[in-house]
């Protein structure tokens, strides 16, 4: 050690404030080694904020035992394989710590990851791997990170896929799933609420699987976390059901940390939390304070650092060779495993033929093609809510096809999506008071009244290997803007989730204005890669969930209604639904096009036949279930279903907000303020959503556009 | 007791399923008078569900001994005088048991409650008081609860607002404010993250006038509890810094809740925590079950809850002389409580003069007129990120009027909405590591990182009296989306919350996708009663909190951004902000209307220049920094700022998804994907929002215009 050098109690005790009291002894038990990669590692985050001037780099220098204890002692994974599919997860959900994965990355021999990709993190080039957050798309990076807590639940998901693998497909001898999943987290991360879900969750299923690793540095944006939370952080994970390994001094006792985390991967019966005591920015002149959270250092704090420990200040991105020997062995190591892995997958094929085939279509991310035979091709006749036409459609195929892996927010009773002989994802030992046993093979999960948490663990879920699985979850719709930032993260990776939301509309009725989702519409319409479908009767769910499972890299939220609704097939056709809009009407001598959608379409089609008795006007209707497949199709099928080109005014009837419709409409009959607590039907008529105010409405807007009070080139809300 | 009746310990034990072990024990404390309104209430809810065939009886069966203690021998109200300034305020966060308030209010004497109200439960009339979930505009209601979660905090920011008051007015003898907050939650609203975050809060906060009572029956929609939480409930509460109060016979033992709920009430440093274990749907043939949860019992179990009861079958609503006795003595007592206090805060008023006026216009709701004046009136003409406009406007009100209570979700550094000399919301007796000291009269908040509890508490603050508080809350725009089922909920009761968003657009840069809110000024645009403010720059800014401030019934949200932007008064006005969008440049001879907003505005000024100078184009340039309020002008102000019936194509620039834009203009070049991690203005060019790129893609747009590529009916995304 080096006297007053980043590696000293000394430095460490004058850096941080008095009243914080970080753990600064010295493990007596540091090595020369991993002395010289910790000052490596902590010099060289130090250089790539500063060459920027910007960047987080207190979080990933309080991290570094922790780094060497992970990568290079006890994760399982393969730098050279990066999709090796029997790998150890890795989360960083204090994403903004980017770089500590990255280096890791860089040092263990990820290819992709060289010394200048390292140096494009928070420059301008547009092809760098090292994004302000990590990122799914690049090598060696299990889930996106950032918005904090939901890298917490991810981890959780990707556990729970272990878990249902090796519940399935594995076989005495041939434990062909078996890895475990670790999360990195900030005291931010135990703070929000998405991961206090997930955290619950885990521990209730016994995930003994997953690690959580708290990076308890005690520092905030504000100032020290007391400011904000006093909380007895390991009574509360022990109440929650974890198993809890404290580390003193995480700055330095690496092989405290490796023990504490083979301890982990070994835990019998719980998931297992590590406290691990670490001081932000250690070694900067900021270190223990805010300051080092998400600034860089400075030139001349930076060169101090250097010089204290026996580096060359003029020198940048030093990785001496003892450095670079000491990860050496890793692809090897790596390699070693994947070959171990493919032996035993190709004996158990051997052994099990039938289960191996299942299991290695599962690992290529194929879902059998059979699904599309289980679709309903007909429906009753009889009036049926959306929702339950989202049943008949879907469960048939959750129940024959292993992919599907089925959630609720506690709303089994409501939202359909159960079927006759599912299991439960429980832990096997679990004995309800009400409610069958279950087990890790189960594939209907009861997340409970936690819709953010359900959402972000089926994103990781979804991200245990590309189309392993494919989750579904299920709740009201209202409640999906308590899960929005989850389905936007599952937009944003690409990952094949369905959320099957019901309750849409005012139709909903008495449970009133809170629950009736006037605005949500137009924030899951507008989510880029984000599919929203809104069914109108069986026909077109049936539509809606053969897009929704053929969309491999693109989320869909299907929108159905809790009140019964009339059958409109043959005019309703489940291709149409696959357009986004399509005629269900024409009408060559129309005097306008009534646009209708989901539960509200039979209401529109029955205008369009009362405003022509009453009224003389021809209507054409044109079903409108989601805007982005339509916006997908080729201009002339566009202009040919709307008809706008040729001067024919369109009206759109949907009790939402109308943001947008203005794209495809010129006037609307939506709802620009809140709901209102009546049954259903009394809620639509009281917003005049019944035929004869419709067709009044329709036929007003065209009068008024022949006299001149309404303007074509002005949206109306009618 | 009748043998086998509701009241017997026999009934509640045959009708729950073994396992569940409810505490059945009868108290040998349970009055005869006690007994008899038990059961009044309980078939009364029976009743009131049956006859509408529908709603939610089960939890609010179960809590009826709760809602004794609370109405009849511990909570401080005034039924005559309903808006009593010190009242004891009641949240029910499980709002779907929402008959057991509306009853009590009933019993107690709350006049708007008739009975014939009680019976518009779930009935089709629109003027009804009873609603599915309780509504804040009902007598007696102290704020809107449904989305689960959401009551825990508002429950949280009442109590605040208690302690807030109190340490600012109270003098020593003169308790002006006294009053306790208690929230009532179900085994869901213990699920939620929000909850979890605003518990974790006020355990830090050590609210002791705060106490939550839990309806602990073990049963959700999915079935009993264990199927998803098994966490040690109150070891996690007291791990989270809260008082725990065990009650075994919550379905009988009025005495018992009566005396923790007293012990709640006088506990000196810490919230309380009251596990109360009921049964649900106590009596009825499902109770203890999720059946009990929520569908009416069915007649024929009706009748039989009656005759277990002694009381007829054929007679409905009944509720007995002497239970109306029992409580006919509650509005004598509030008026007492209500003129006792009249007389304090008179002679309060005559001892501090000065505070005491003050104190009067808090409770009268209103804002010192002086805060006008406090609006700078002129600012630098440096380049300037809006967020730092937004400090530089707001922090010398937040100053000086101590209506303003200002909080963040740990971006102190990075919101600008700190003051010289604030103080923190803070336990007195907090010495926090690094950081200040605070006091309850702090009207700083460190929320920490939980932007849900930080919006759900300040609805809490804002709920407490009408325009006593307002509340700021402060994040990323991005991290609203966590926040957004709060900021809904705030726009639904018309609170007066101030939401400061920073970061916004691509411009926020290197952070990258996952905090760049493409999609999410969508999603505010289309919220009923919420104004969405991307303000331009420092003479915008202060528009945007002078209209915020003024609109005492609104919620707004001012969308700054992170990146210093150029100053453009005299052209930008503070007026204009006030109508939504104005015409920064007009041109009687010009060929289209470029639409700016926010942080771009500048750019499309710019554009707008080098079109005229390299393409003989003219345009003029309207600055739109918010719809609601524009939509609020009369026709003819917003024809005259489009102009677009005098044929003027508009072309809109936003890094924004385009959805709703197409109201305002016939092109948009928004932004149709997620962002890119890039430095800010690297971000802007990689996206094409560069002059160049700009003034192109317009250009092109009118060529396409004029030979038939585009056409006006259509929208065009550029």
């Amino acid at each position: 050690m080096t006297p007053g050098g980043i590696g000293t109690p000394a430095a460490a005790v004058d850096a941080s404030p008095s009243k914080l009291k970080p753990s600064t002894k010295l493990s007596g038990k540091l090595s020369k080694e991993h002395d010289l990669v910790l000052r490596t590692f902590r010099l060289l985050i130090a250089d790539l904020c500063q060459q920027f001037g910007g960047g987080h780099p207190g979080g990933a220098i309080g991290m570094a035992a922790i780094g060497i204890a992970l990568w290079k002692y006890v994760m399982r994974y393969a730098p050279h394989t990066p999709d090796f599919f029997n790998r150890d997860r890795f989360v960083l959900s204090n994403g903004h710590t980017c770089l500590f994965q990255y280096v890791f990355l860089h040092l263990t021999g990820y290819k992709a990851m060289t010394l200048d990709q390292l140096k494009s993190y928070h420059s301008d080039r547009a092809d760098a791997m090292c994004p302000g957050h990590p990122e799914i798309e690049h090598e060696g990076i299990e889930v996106t990170t950032g918005p904090l807590g939901q890298g917490v639940a991810n981890a959780v998901g990707l556990a729970m896929a272990t878990k249902n693998l090796a519940a399935t497909y594995n076989r005495s001898g041939f434990e062909v799933v078996s890895n475990h999943t670790w999360c990195m987290v900030g005291d931010a991360c135990l703070q929000e609420g998405v991961a206090l879900e997930a955290i619950s969750l885990a521990g209730h299923w016994k995930l003994n699987n997953l690690t959580v690793i708290y990076d308890n540095n005690q520092i905030t944006c504000d100032g020290s976390v007391d400011l904000t939370n006093t909380e007895d952080v390991n009574a509360k994970m022990r109440a929650c059901g974890w198993d809890v390994i404290d580390i003193e001094d995480g700055s330095y006792d690496v092989d405290g940390i490796v023990d504490a985390l083979r301890q982990a991967r070994q835990s019998s019966s719980r998931p297992t939390f590590i406290n691990v005591r670490t001081v932000i920015g250690l070694g900067s002149a900021v270190a223990g304070q805010a300051e080092a959270h998400g600034a860089a250092f400075g030139e001349a704090d930076v060169a101090n650092m250097k010089r204290a420990n026996g580096f060359d200040p003029d020198e940048f991105f030093i990785i001496p060779d003892d450095v670079r020997s000491f990860f050496e062995d890793l692809p090897a190591r790596g390699e070693r495993l994947v070959a171990d892995w493919k032996r035993l997958t190709d004996e158990y094929t051997q052994r099990y033929p039938e289960l191996g085939e299942e299991f290695a279509s599962r690992v290529r991310g194929e879902i059998p093609s059979r699904w599309m035979s289980l679709v309903s091709t007909a429906f009753s006749d009889k009036p049926t809510a959306s929702r339950a036409s989202s049943g008949l459609v879907f469960n048939p195929i959750a129940k024959e096809i292993n992919s599907f892996i089925v959630g609720t927010a506690d709303l089994s009773p409501s939202v359909h999506m159960t079927w006759p002989g599912k299991q439960d994802f429980q832990n096997p030992g679990l004995r309800p008071a009400c409610g069958p046993a279950g087990s890790y093979a189960g594939r209907y999960v009861h997340y409970g009244v936690r819709e953010h948490a359900m959402c972000a663990i089926s994103n990781g879920l979804a991200a245990f290997a590309p189309g392993t699985f494919i989750p579904v979850t299920s709740s009201f719709f209202m409640f999906y803007l308590y899960a929005a930032p989850a389905v936007r993260m599952g937009a944003l990776q690409r990952l094949q989730v369905i959320h099957a939301a019901t309750h849409d509309s005012i139709g909903m009725g008495e449970d009133g204005p809170t629950h009736q989702p006037v605005e949500l519409a137009a924030l899951f319409r507008a989510t880029p890669n984000l599919l929203h479908i809104r069914p109108a009767d069986s026909e077109e769910t049936a539509g809606a969930w053969a897009t929704a499972i053929a969309a491999r890299h693109t989320p869909t939220l299907i929108s159905t209604s809790r009140h019964k609704v009339r059958q409109l097939a043959p005019q309703t056709r489940r291709d149409g639904v696959a357009m986004g809009a399509y005629v269900l009407v024409e009408d060559d001598a129309a005097d306008v096009t009534l646009i209708g959608v989901g539960a509200e379409l039979a209401l529109v089609l029955d205008t369009s036949i009362k405003l022509h008795r009453n009224h003389g006007i021809r209507a054409r209707v044109v079903s409108f279930p989601c805007w982005r497949l339509f916006e997908a199709q080729p201009a002339a099928y566009k202009r040919d279903t709307l008809r706008r080109h040729a001067g024919l005014p369109a009206v759109v009837v949907e009790p939402y907000a109308p943001n947008g419709w203005e794209r495809y409409a010129d006037a609307g009959i939506c709802l620009r303020r809140f709901g209102h607590s009546l049954p259903g039907e009394a809620a639509y008529r009281f917003f005049g959503y019944d035929v004869p105010s419709l067709t009044a409405k329709v036929a007003g807007y065209l009068a008024g556009l022949r006299e001149g009070t309404y303007l074509r080139c002005e949206f109306a809300d009618l």
